[in-house]
């Protein structure tokens, strides 16, 4: 059976700074610049979950978009929009939220609660038109 | 010689529904919802068809996009647009016209009409902004 | 006061064909051409909703736009998801559904439920990508 | 001499809250949902600043648009770029920074700075890809 | 009857630079900058053709879209696309080719060559993903 | 440590034609067609960089977006941006400008500048929303 990628796109809006408490605020602000204002900054954050299995012969469906997109708005969007990356999210306590360590964050969150039949196989998570980052796991 | 993957995006619009004719009404309904409304429903179809292949030294090219273009629009788009999927498309007859058993006929139609020096490398279609399917064949 | 403009962006997918019954085929597809097909086609329409009034000085709102997201599924987008424009739609019944009596047909049908504070300012009906429709009513 | 109209576009990110001091936090729950969030959320904000003038018949130009970037970078987005729209920016103090809110205050800004041969038109403020709004002054 | 604005989009890729031959190089460059480039520069260019009318009953439309594509492609977008603007389009003949005095002429082009049962409403063109002007007439 | 990817968007305007000087325009024409239009023509060009490496301990970051961005605009997007393709870019003398060529030469420009912690993974490079090229090295 063919083995297709199926895709869906979800947003969310958060709040967020860079940030490591164990830093000063002037070696925080020397290496994440403005993104380490105390008073937080946003985004309006994109994010692409694919995932991969075999046609179903039956239903001509890799995984129900339906499905996916209740799992992934119940168990990560529900979670971070209009939020505070930084206080708010209990998986990612104690993480600096950069956009590497989100995607991380939300792939570990994600692949167990898949079913059997399919694969997390990229996550595309985006910052802002220009800035992105891509995980296909370890 | 360097190894390029070339991409052309295409547009069209379809009706289709997805259904069973071995499934009653019911069972339709209660597996795709909406997506079986017996009146039809429809879409814009996003097409990206990326090819691979070495620079060609003397023309810069990969395949002239031309000449793709012309492929995919007369094997493929002019099969598709404007028509419905369940009933019209010969190379969809008997299929149940989801997303991912159409990339995957679209590729079985495509694959064999290019020439040698290139490869189908990757299929995108999008169905609506959120959803879409991605095909690298088997 | 500041008067201000509030858009809300929908999308809804649905089937249709260009059509006068009581013109032949033949007619009906000299004029419509292959948007005229017996078997349907189909659109992803993107509606853009555009409301007027003065700024609440207490909340800071023209309009919540959650109530006006309510509004416009409930009344508008409902009964054109995953529907025939041609078949389905009680508030478009006979009526041959261009883009253009589509629009006008949303700007009658929601222009009345809009609460006095704000006014129906302005409607775009998207059909494809390169073809659009913009009402302001009469 | 023909007047046209020329739209620069502008992005920033910034962090806020919908929240009125002089209430509860219940009763900016009860009308500001979410965005209330105390924690802040935040957007990817983008600002469509139109001026309308004369071409002008030696340059072509009705004003030249690297005037227009360094006026709106300076006076507006180096103010709202991320930082915290309810605390950190002078010209917002004591404003809820509702998107209309925000508007109306840009225009305020703005509309003095430009040179007398041009009118500031119309902003376009948009919030999230489905939320906008529009304000040509008063 | 109800007047509703059909808006179709154009591209067309073309080369140019602002240059006036009556100023010497240096002026040239002080004023407009490396748009100046005497080896030129080039721009993908976006041109949405809005015209107004009122519906026509029997028909459902302002104006067939696919008569405004074949006349705005053999009026304009033949004469630009793969072109030099400065050296190469006869209706541009000594104009300097800012975004501001082609829209103009474009407008000047178009507006006699539409049937009486529309007007040309507006024009906006898009030299860059942030850059744009619109034009309505005199 | 996982490793993910990370891109940056970036944007230029040039002129270019397809053209081998060794051969007879009459060749380049029928080759090449409008695209070898002696006067040139022109796009804008959009770049997307991916980098990949391990996501730093301490940081959170890949590669810092904003060294990504400074690399890439002075090594890369300086030398095109408002330049000729054909006789302007040191890099690219002797060099017909296909897509697949100039994506090749950016590539080997790119790759030695960056530090050892990421390797650069993909190059994406969008001629017009139609038409582009993707390149992943050798």
């Amino acid at each position: 059976m063919p083995r297709v990628r199926v895709t869906r796109r979800f947003t969310f809006s958060a709040a967020h700074r860079l940030h490591r408490a164990d830093w000063s605020e002037a070696r925080n602000w020397e290496v994440f610049g403005d993104c380490s204002n105390p008073n937080w900054h946003g985004h309006n954050y994109g994010l692409d979950v694919t995932v991969e299995g075999e046609v179903d012969a039956e239903t001509g469906y890799v995984f129900d978009l339906k499905q996916l997109k209740d799992l992934v708005e119940s168990r990560i969007v529900s979670d971070l929009d209009h939020r505070n990356l930084n206080v708010e999210v209990p998986w990612m306590a104690g993480v600096n939220p950069s956009t590497e360590n989100l995607v991380v964050a939300i792939w570990e969150q994600l692949a167990p609660a898949l079913p059997a039949k399919v694969s997390l196989k990229r996550l595309v998570l985006r910052e802002t038109s220009s800035n992105s980052v891509e995980y296909e796991g370890t």
